[in-house]
Order: structure tokens, then C-alpha cells, then sequence
């Protein structure tokens, strides 16, 4: 039996084929283009259709699709908000996937949500009923587990928390982004570096040579590595805010584990003991030390072994964590 | 049929007959001396030997009893921790209450839990599955349902929002109450006007008058209504405290409503409109404005009425939220 996990990203399309066991057979990953709407549509179509012509050909026929988006599924609709994806603001998803499922089960939900599956599925947390998985990339989301359910929330926006505050002072910024991940996202450490170099106009090290065009969170990484005394302060802030959004879980979830993932973690795994001694700082004191902190074991593909996991679940509707 | 409450606080013991449709019938509330230990025990079991005796008296004896602890409730062994209570790191309460309890079932849960659970049976929160009791009395805390079960985490310390932080700046202070603990709940209140009048030594004010010893959060209040800028500053730096906690809270959990109670709300209640004002500016947009923000239907009463509905749920084991 084969299933097909897919992974919608904002700037990426990851499709896989798992077996029903939880081993990756095939994968594919394609970058998206910017055109959103419809075109963007028709690609996913175009992939997928592809994707079942593979399974057929290895004779382990696709029994069952899931689908993670970047954002918000409305299950009663079959719609999805996707706020970084142009003109997805209610777009028919399920409808045009079902023109090229071959009649099989179709299921969405929103990344956070996969996230947390795929990682209690064949990542650190199986077995594991009670755990965040927060995913730091491009921006910044927690996948929430109680009782082995996913937390959706009343309007399927739980785990939100890149719009935590952590600074009483407000700047307009944050009405976009949020606090969290307007400087401790992917996109926020670029935004915090931008910051610090305007602050410090006689700078003269590596991220001024790269800042009007090619200033990303590797070269922010590889400068600090290098001991560049602007990029471990910028380092430094993250640490801290990662630090303290942990704690804050914890005083507030109790939860068994926190698992960290999405494209900074990655690089930023380094730093988890400093990670985790800012977490110890701050959280409840009964908890916090009982708290496992933890590193994906998945990566990036967490996304995408939760849509597989969706899939399987369509099939076997008891399975905890459905 | 009657049904016992019990709620434990820091300070005073609250103690109340229900009956099944949660009727108060009967309610005590006494002053606990600081001595803590057995002696708080024993005059526990007194009180509660005397409600029996009240019920049995008005030919309805009590059936079942519920009691709520200002901690955690160790269900295997029957002990609490109460952190404010000295001696009652690990107090056999279930084992003392059941000398006095003539048999009928005792059930013992945190005062969060309880919290929660009273303002769902007969408060503002019936029939809501999806929503959290913020307490900011003397300490602060929060009791989180969801699904109509209340949250309790894996140590039983889930909803600890006092350890909140929401600034990176640290304090020694902090690890002893939390940051939002700190500044923000009754306590926190007066040290917040304690550092601002050290801050402002030419203040003449009536925060100075009161600073030696009788300084209160009433004090505090009564100042700012009469325009002391002083006054009015502290609350202004409160208000945007509990405006940044319900956003956060709104962010990650997704209730439907968020319950205000506890001792401060009260006379913090005339300023809702402006910390409401401040968790539409922080918290995520879409599920923020949807998220009813009200005060608690039963002011100090929560725990006794969570106390309360453990007793009834204790007879019928099926009830939800139990």
C-alpha cells in the first residue's frame, strides 16, 4: 500500500511516497513559483498526478493523499488559507485535487498540525502524547499535542506563536509578523541583522559586505562561526527569545518534550545547551528541568511525513493522533 | 442531595454547601493563620466536620466533597503541594479528610483546575469547551480547558502563566515568582509601585503616604481614580502586561473566551475596554477579534464552585469536563 504525503511550502513543493509502515519509498522537491492563485493550483495537480503515475509504475498503487499547507484548513469547506501564497485566501483545494485523486481519500491540514504528526509518526516523539513541535524557518509556528490530539483551536489558529510578545515595546512591524517572528524567524534574524548594522555604522565585517543583497541566516551563521562579534550579538538575541518562547511553553503546557525544527534548526542546533539554559532561566521550576528539549529528527521533511501520516490516517480513522 | 466545596487559599479557607444543580446554599469563609503543617490540617478537618454537621442538621447530608488547593494535587498518593503553605510540600490531606469525610468520595485538584471548572458549571463559561480562567490575585495562574477537559500537563503544572516572561531583561526576582507573577498579579503590583516610587523620589503623592506600610493594590486603585499620575502609570504598565498575556494566550491556545477573576479583577475590571484594547494590538489576527474577553460571573468564588462541581463529578463520573 502506497501513500502520498505532500508538503505545500510557501516558497517550495515537497512530495513523497511513504509505505504504510512509515518508510519514505520516493521523494520529490520542486521550488514554487511566485504566481500563486490558480497556476499555483494546477502545479500542485501537475506534481501529484505525476506522483500517482510513479506509484502505479511501481505497481503500489496511491490508496490515500495528505496534504500540508501553509496555513489554515477549512475542513467543513475543503478550502485553505495560505496568507503567503497570492490569492489563497479561501482557495478550493480539496476540490481540485479530487479531479486527479483517482478516487482515493484526500485529507488537509495546516502545517503546524503536520508537523507535530509527522514527528510523533517516525520522528522523536513516538509514543510520546504530549509534546510541541516548534518550527523555526522562514517563520515561525508551534505544533501542538495533548492527550495524543492535535490542538487546532476554535478558529484553527492555535500554535500561533509567532505572534507571542516578549517586549512591551510595540513597532508596526509586529502587526505583520508578529513579535516572535519578526526578529527570531529566518526572515526576523535577517530583519534584527539589517537592524544591528544600522546601529553600528562603523562595522565593517562580513554581513556589511553582504547587506544590500545577499544577507541570509547562513552567512549571519558562518560569520558568527568565524567569531564576527556583530553576528554572535545578533545570535545572542535569538538565543535569548528562543530561549524564553520555550520557557513559555512549558509554564503554560507542561509538556513532556519540545522538539525543534524547520530550516534555523539546522544551523542554529549548535546553540541548543545555550538554548536550553536561557529555558531553564525563565521557566516554572517544577517543570522546566523535567522538560526534554530536543532536536527534529526529520529536518525539513517533518511536513511532509505528517501529510503521509494524514494519509495513513484517512485509512485507519482510530489511529491516535488522527 | 448536598455537595461540599472546599477551597484552600494562600490566606483564608472558603467553605460551601451546593446542591446538585449548583445552588449555594451554605457558605463559610475564615481567616488561615500562617502557622501551616498539621495545624493547618486540623483546622481544615474542623471546618469541615462543622459543614457536615450544618447539612446533616438541615436533613441533607453531604454526599460528596470537592476541595481546591492553592498547588498541585498528587492524585496517587493523595498529597498536595502548596508552595504558599508551609509544611505542605507533600501534605496526606485525602488521608486527613477522610477521618472527618463519613465515608462519602473526596476529590482534591489545583486551585486552577478548580478555577475553570466552577466558572463552567455557573459561571460565564457554560457550555464552553474551548476556554481559560486567568486568575491574577495574589499570585496569578490560569486554568486551561480544552475540549472540555481542563489541561493539566505532564507534572501537573500547566497554566503556570505566572512564569510568563515577556521581557529579555532578567531579574533575581524572577526566579522566585516569574516574570509576569513579578509585576503584573496583586503582590506583583505593590512591588511595581514600590521600584516606581524609589524610581521617583520627588513623588509626594498618596502612594508616598501609604509606602512604609500600608500599601495595598486598593491603595493603588483609589489613587489612580483620583488622577495621581504615579498611580495611574503603574496601572497603565499592568494593563499592558495583561493585554500582552491574553494575546499570547489567545495565540497559542485558541479559546473561544478568556475568563478574568481572581482578587484584582475586581477593581481592575473598570479598565477591560483598555486591556482588551491591548490583546487586539499583540495577538494573532485572525483568531484575536473573534475571542470574547470577560470578567468572572463568580469573583473569589471560583474555587469554592470548581470545588464543588469535583464533588458532584465525583458521583457522576461521566460528566463532562471532569
Amino acid at each position: 500500500m502506497s501513500l502520498l504525503g505532500i508538503d505545500l511550502g510557501g516558497t517550495k513543493l515537497t512530495l513523497a511516497l511513504f509505505t504504510e509502515s512509515g518508510e519514505l519509498v520516493h521523494k520529490e522537491t520542486v521550488l514554487l513559483d511566485k504566481t500563486g492563485g490558480e497556476a499555483t493550483g494546477r502545479f500542485i495537480r501537475e506534481k501529484t498526478n505525476n506522483m500517482m503515475k510513479i506509484a502505479r509504475e511501481k505497481a503500489d498503487p496511491v490508496q490515500s493523499i495528505g496534504v500540508s499547507v501553509p496555513g489554515i484548513s477549512r475542513k467543513q469547506s475543503g478550502t485553505v488559507w495560505a496568507p503567503n501564497i497570492p490569492g489563497w485566501q479561501d482557495y478550493p483545494l480539496l476540490e481540485e485535487l479530487r479531479l486527479v485523486s483517482d478516487g482515493v481519500p484526500v485529507q488537509i491540514e495546516g502545517d503546524r498540525s503536520c508537523y507535530v504528526l509527522g514527528e510523533r509518526w517516525q520522528g522523536k516523539a513516538r509514543n510520546c502524547d504530549h509534546f510541541i513541535f516548534l518550527a523555526i524557518g522562514t517563520g515561525i509556528g508551534a505544533g501542538i499535542m495533548i492527550n495524543g490530539q492535535v490542538l487546532d483551536g476554535v478558529n484553527g489558529s492555535a500554535g500561533s506563536i509567532g505572534w507571542m510578545t516578549m517586549h512591551p515595546s510595540w513597532m508596526e512591524e509586529y502587526g505583520k509578523h508578529g513579535f516572535f517572528e519578526c526578529w527570531a524567524s529566518g526572515e526576523g534574524m535577517i530583519r534584527l541583522t539589517k537592524s544591528k548594522l544600522n546601529d553600528h555604522p562603523g562595522y565593517k565585517g562580513p554581513l556589511r559586505e553582504k547587506e544590500a543583497s545577499a544577507l541570509t541566516t547562513r552567512v549571519l551563521f558562518e560569520a558568527a562561526e568565524q567569531e564576527d562579534s556583530l553576528a554572535k550579538d545578533i545570535i545572542q538575541t535569538c538565543i535569548s527569545l528562543w530561549g524564553m518562547a520555550i520557557a513559555n511553553l512549558v509554564s503554560l503546557f507542561d509538556p513532556a518534550m519540545i522538539v525543534l525544527g524547520g530550516g534555523v534548526f539546522g544551523p542554529a542546533a549548535r546553540y541548543l545547551p545555550d538554548i536550553q539554559q536561557q529555558a531553564l532561566k525563565w521557566g516554572q521550576p517544577q517543570s522546566m528541568p523535567k522538560t526534554e528539549i530536543t532536536l527534529s529528527a526529520l529536518g525539513s521533511d517533518a511536513g511532509v511525513y505528517g501529510a503521509g501520516f494524514l494519509a495513513l490516517s484517512s485509512l485507519q480513522p482510530k489511529q491516535s493522533g488522527n
